[in-house]
C-alpha cells in the first residue's frame, strides 16, 4: 500500500480548471491526487483528494464564494486552504436563482447553417414525419391488459416477427395509467397527452394497435390520435382469453403487413430529432462528455434539426443563462412559467431542489446542484432555445428546445419519446444500462476508466478529453456521425444489440383515486 | 329486433331488492326489462332497463332520497315515477359522511372460531412465516437496472429453472421507483416501506437477490430487511454487460439452490393472509361476488386468519359502517385518520371523490361512488376490524385488517402484497384480466353472463346467488375451500395456468425531482 502511494505520486497529477475566475479545480487521475503532489498553477495537496473532485486553488475563508465554470457554486462552510479538499460538507446551497427576465435577446446568437447538408437512411412516414426504426407499437389503455398483452407479444416475437423482415421489433408501450386515477384532474393533462403522442411516435411508422379492458377511466377512444384510424381491441368484448390473443396476434399482423412494406429511403437531418439527458453524473459530466454533446447538439441545429435538452432541476439553478439564450420573449416567459411550476410541485411534496444530486452524483465528485446543473446545461451546446416544452408536448418547430421534465432517467426519457425523439445521446460518469424500447440510446462515456470498464456498454468516450488526447470538437463530431449512423440502422448501439431498455414512466403529478 | 323484444317480454322479470326501506331495485335478466314487464311487487316497467340497472318502486319527487341497500346512495334530480329507470343523470351525489367517532363498539360481535381447524399444504419460511408458493424474488433498487435484469431472467427461467423442480418461478419485483425520486419527502414512507415490505414477502421463502446501480438515490442497503442477509449485485462494480449476466445468475442459482430444498407441510389456516378487492364492479358486485367473498371472509377470520380489505374511495362513503365494526377506539381513530389523509390527498390534486367510479362501472349500473361502496363493503364480511394499515405497512394482528389504499386495481394489489398478502380474490363484473406474479388472484364472476363468456378466465362464479339458484353461503363455503386448495398448490387460478400477471406499481405520494 505504501509501495503503491508513492508510485501514484510520481504519476503527473492531471487537474482542470474550467473558468479563469475559479478558484477550484478538478483531480483528472483515476487514482486521485497525494498529499504533497502539485498542480500545474504550484497548487501542493494538503491531503488525498479522489478522481473528479476539487481541491481549492487559494485560501478560501468561512462564507467566501466558491467558483466553478465562472460560477459561484456555494459558500464555504469553513476556511478552506490553498491545496485542501472542497468537498459537499465544506458547501452551503447558494439560494435559487430569481425567476424574473433581464435583457435577454441581446446575447441570442445567429444558427449558422452547416455548408454541407447531411442526409441520414430512414423511414417516410405517412403523416409526413421521418423515423429511424419500423416499429409496431401496442399501447395499452390501461394496465389490466398488460398480462395478456404480453403472453400476445412474446407469440408475436417468438414465432410470427421472423415472417416481417422489414420490421425491427414489437414494442408494448407499458404504463402503469388508465383506470384508479383522476382523469378530470387538472395536471392529469401530463400523463393523458404523454400517452396520446406517445402513439404517434414516429419510430413506430403510423401503425398502432390499442388493446384496451372496457371499463377503464380512460377509454380507447381517449387515445386515438387526431386523423388516424388505429386498430383497436376490447377484451371485456371477447369470449376469453383464447379469442382475445388470436384477435390481439390478428390485428397485429394487419399492422404488420403494413410495416413490412416499408423501406429506408434518403432523409434530410433536419427531419431528425435528438435528445439530450445525462445520468449517473461524476464532475467530468460537464468537461468532456456534456462539452461534447453539445458540439454536437450545435451541428445538428445547424442542419435543422431538432434537439432537446431537459430536467428542470438540472437547470434551475443555471436559469439565467438559458434566459440568455431564449429566442423570443415568449420562450422566456414560459421557461419561467415551467421552473415556477415544478417549484410549486416540489413545495407541495414538501421538498425543494436538494433533492438532486443523487448520492452517486455525490462521490463522483458534484458537491450540489448547482455544480451539476452547469455541467448538465454544458450539453445544450451554443445555440438559440427557441421553443419550451411542457411535459408531455411535442415541438412544434425546429431548432434547440427546452423540455421540462423531471431529471429522473427513465421519466425525462418517457417524455422526451412523447415529444417525438428518434434517438437519445446519453452521457454517464459512474455509468448507467437504461435504455429505451422505442428509441436507440446513445451513451457516452464521461472518463476512460468507464470506458475501459464497460466496453459492451459504452457507445462513445469521452474521456480522451479530460486527458488532453482528444478535443471537444472531435468527440462532438464523431457523436454527430454516430447518430446518423444509427439513425440509418448501419450501426446500433450497445444497447440495441443487447436488447436493453428501461420500462415506461410516466410523470403523473395528478392523484391516484 | 321487434320479435326479440315480444321474446323478452314473455320471460320472467326477476329483480333484486336488498333492504325493506329501498325505492329502487335491481334487474337481473341478462337481457334486461321491457317496458311493460312487471316486477315481483307489481311494478310495471315504464321504460327499458338495462340488466344491472336500477328501477324504482314508488314515485320518487325531485330532491327524495334514493335508497339501496337500506342507504341513501343520492337525491333525485328530477321527478321519477314508478317504474321508471334511475340512473346516473337522475341522481344526486349526497355530502361525503362527516369524519367523526360515534359510539362505536358497542355493535361489535365477537368472533365465533370454527369448530374445525383447517389447514394447507404451505411452505415454513426461516423467518416463521408461512408461504404458499416457492418463488426466487429478484429486487432492483432502480428502473435503470432493470433492462439487464430482464435479459438475466429470461435467461434463467428458459435455461437454469428446470434444474430446480421445486421452484414455482423467478420474479422481478419490477418498480419505477429509486431514483429521480425525493426520497426525503414526507410522503416517500410509503413507496420506501412498500419495497421493504415486497422484499420480505412470504411466498419468497426467505431469499432474496438485490440489483442496483450503484449511484442511485435509493441505495440497496436502504432496502434490506433487518435481520437478513441478502444476495446484492451493484451494476457499476462489474466490468460490463456479460460479467452483469454471469453475477446474476451465479447469485441467483445460490437462492435457487436453496429454494429447492423446501417442500410443503401442513400449516394452520390461521398463518394465511388474504387480501380481497374488486376490479370492473357492476350493481351486482354488492349482491352475489362482494357477499359470498365476505362469508369466505367470516369464514378466514373464524379459522383465525388474516384478511384484509382496502380501497380508500370505495369505502370512504360507508365509513360509519366501518367505524361500527371496529374493535378498538384505536382502530376507530387511524380510520378516520386513513379517509382525513385522502381527503386532503385527493384535494390538493384538485379532485372529489366523484372521480370513482369508472365508466365501466356505471355502464353496469353503479350510479356513483356511495352505491359502489356499499357493494365494495359487502366483501369484507362482518368480523370487527381489528386493525388499520397506512399504505405500505404490514399487520401487527391476525383478523380483519382495513389495509387504506387506493381503489387502483394494481395499486392495491401491490400495496397489499406488501403487507403480506398470499393470495387474493378478487370479485369482477365487467370482467378484469388483472393479475399479480407473486401471489395467486382468484377471479370471482358478479354475472352467469360473464361466466359463460370467460370459461378461461374466472375462476368462481356468484351469478347462481342472483337467480336464486345458490345461496351467499354455498358460494362462500366454495371460495374459502378453493382458496385452500390454491394455497395448497393442488389446483392453480386461471391466471396463474396462462402465467398473466400485472406490473407492481408503488403508490408515490412524493414528487419525482
Amino acid at each position: 500500500m505504501e509501495k503503491k502511494m508513492v508510485e501514484t505520486a510520481r504519476e503527473e497529477l492531471q487537474s482542470i480548471k474550467l473558468d479563469e475566475t475559479d478558484n477550484v479545480a478538478v483531480i483528472v487521475n483515476e487514482k486521485g491526487g497525494c498529499e504533497g503532489q502539485s498542480l500545474s498553477d504550484g497548487t501542493i495537496l494538503r491531503e488525498n483528494v479522489p478522481q473528479c473532485h476539487k481541491v481549492a486553488l487559494e485560501d478560501i475563508a468561512t462564507g467566501s464564494p466558491i467558483r466553478r465554470y465562472g460560477k459561484i457554486i456555494g459558500y464555504a462552510l469553513q476556511d478552506i486552504l490553498r491545496g485542501g479538499w472542497v468537498n459537499e460538507f465544506m458547501i452551503a446551497l447558494p439560494n435559487a436563482p430569481e425567476l424574473k427576465v433581464n435583457s435577454a435577446a441581446s446575447e441570442v446568437q445567429m444558427v449558422m447553417p452547416l455548408s454541407r447538408a447531411y442526409t441520414f437512411q430512414g423511414y417516410r412516414n405517412p403523416d409526413g414525419t421521418a423515423g429511424i426504426r419500423n416499429i409496431l407499437g401496442i399501447l395499452p389503455s390501461v394496465q389490466c391488459v398488460v398480462g395478456v398483452l404480453q403472453q400476445a407479444v412474446k407469440i408475436l416475437r417468438q414465432d410470427i416477427l421472423k415472417e416481417y423482415p422489414y420490421v425491427d421489433d414489437v414494442v408494448v408501450l407499458n404504463h402503469n395509467y388508465g383506470c384508479g386515477v383522476a382523469i378530470q384532474a387538472p395536471e392529469a393533462k401530463i400523463p393523458i397527452q404523454t400517452l396520446k403522442n406517445l402513439a404517434v411516435h414516429p419510430n413506430l411508422g403510423g401503425e398502432l394497435l390499442i388493446v384496451g379492458l372496457g371499463c377503464e377511466k380512460l377509454q380507447p377512444n381517449c387515445l386515438i390520435p387526431d386523423g388516424t384510424n388505429p386498430e383497436i381491441i376490447v377484451l371485456q368484448e371477447k369470449n376469453g382469453y383464447a379469442a382475445m390473443l388470436d384477435d390481439i396476434i390478428k390485428s397485429a399482423k394487419k399492422c404488420l403487413d403494413r410495416l413490412n412494406k416499408r423501406r429506408r429511403e434518403k432523409i434530410s437531418v433536419s427531419e431528425l430529432t435528438i435528445g439530450l439527458q445525462c445520468g449517473g453524473s461524476d464532475a467530468f459530466s460537464g468537461i468532456t462528455a456534456n462539452p461534447a454533446i453539445g458540439y454536437a447538439a450545435d451541428l445538428l441545429v445547424r442542419s435543422g434539426a431538432t434537439v432537446m435538452f431537459s430536467e428542470v432541476t438540472e437547470v434551475r439553478d443555471g436559469i439565467q443563462l438559458l434566459l440568455q439564450r431564449a429566442a423570443t420573449a415568449e420562450v422566456e416567459k414560459k421557461l419561467i412559467v415551467e421552473m415556477q411550476w415544478y417549484d410549486h410541485y416540489l413545495t407541495l411534496g414538501q421538498v425543494d431542489r436538494s433533492a438532486n444530486p443523487a448520492p452517486g452524483n455525490k462521490k463522483g465528485g458534484l458537491t450540489n446542484i448547482v455544480e451539476k446543473a452547469m455541467g448538465s446545461i454544458a450539453k445544450s451546446g451554443t445555440m438559440p432555445i427557441v421553443g419550451v416544452l411542457s411535459p408531455g408536448e411535442k415541438p412544434n418547430r425546429k431548432g434547440l428546445i427546452y423540455a421540462a421534465t423531471p431529471a429522473s432517467d427513465f421519466v425525462c426519457g418517457t417524455l422526451q419519446l412523447a415529444a417525438g425523439m428518434h434517438l437519445q445521446v446519453f452521457s454517464t460518469g459512474r455509468g448507467t444500462t437504461y435504455g429505451l424500447a422505442m428509441a436507440p440510446v446513445v451513451k457516452v462515456s464521461t472518463r476512460n476508466e468507464l470506458k475501459d470498464k464497460w466496453r459492451d456498454l459504452i457507445d462513445i468516450n469521452a474521456g480522451p478529453i479530460a486527458t488532453g488526447e482528444a478535443s471537444i470538437k472531435e468527440i462532438g463530431e464523431e457523436i454527430f456521425h454516430f447518430i446518423l449512423s444509427i439513425a440509418s440502422g448501419e450501426k446500433e448501439t450497445w444497447a440495441q444489440h443487447w436488447n436493453l431498455h428501461n420500462d415506461l414512466c410516466l410523470f403523473n403529478p395528478a392523484p391516484v383515486t
